[in-house]
């Protein structure tokens, strides 16, 4: 199979979503890694809308922002927290802003997997808004959060299946 | 640095849109690569909503599908079309179906730049969703176009630039 000879194809197979970390800090050049990775998506028209804020422990929003998800005790356990966030003046549509977010997202996590690190997308923590920038000391005039990524050295192997591709595909070709 | 020597961090910085394409077909193999890159994709609740229809040279939909962007040249000279569709009644969130839309599509890419070929993303073309459906014979009651990527043997070196990560930090970490 091609997949097991290229190591782009294994780790976009391989990564999965790491809920649970050890207390090893998560270094600055692995997060610039990451954000680097992120910045390298692409986006319609090249508009770039993403932006991006990074939590470390210490950090007080921290525990403000876990109070925005049921899942804080992720927030609070991480290495570190990548939010993601769109800027509305850079945005130009809806639709493709937030697939370039996941596009973005997809980077990081595709990166922080490549560096040994583990991660999971966040995304019921972005339901409310208000709440969730508000916990940043942001506005949802200025911006949109798309996710927090919680990131850190992996504490467990992540499990997760997909359809059959036969279901996926509309018709054989 | 990290990126020079990680295979997946150079594939995520090195890949760029290809719009023009050798003659050279692209294998049923290399297309099944790229649309399980697509299939391992993360979403929310892990619900999956894409669903790929592939397009090869010879097919009549190629042409009515070239006549819904202003880049029909893209699409007809390439060696495969792989559209992207989420299918409404898979789907659980506007949002965040686009934003692992965009996940999917971001594999396929990075999938398709790691396999030597070039692809880019066509985003113009899901404007008017009556037509492009239309010419796939779908209805927009069951399906959403996210895009279409258009995938051959690459023909020219892709260019592109993108902001300092100074301008996409709110603030230093």
């Amino acid at each position: 199979m091609i997949n097991d000879t290229n190591a782009v194809l294994r780790a976009i197979r391989e990564r999965r979503s790491i809920r649970k970390y050890t207390e090893e800090p998560v270094s600055r050049d692995h997060l610039t890694a990451m954000l680097e990775a992120g910045q390298w998506a692409p986006s319609g028209l090249n508009n770039q809308p993403w932006r991006f804020l990074v939590i470390l422990p210490g950090d007080e929003r921290r525990e403000e922002l876990a109070q925005c998800t049921k899942y804080g005790h992720i927030v609070r356990n991480a290495g570190a927290l990548v939010c993601v966030l769109l800027q509305r003046e850079a945005m130009y549509s809806e639709t493709k802003d937030h697939q370039g977010a996941g596009a973005c997202i997809q980077n990081m996590l595709l990166a922080a997997h490549a560096l040994g690190l583990g991660a999971v997308w966040l995304g019921q923590i972005i339901n409310d808004q208000a709440a969730s920038l508000g916990a940043l000391g942001l506005s949802p005039d200025d911006y949109e959060l798309q996710a927090v990524l919680a990131v850190g050295h992996p504490a467990q192997r992540g499990d997760s299946q997909r359809k059959p591709l036969t279901e996926l595909l509309l018709e054989d070709f």
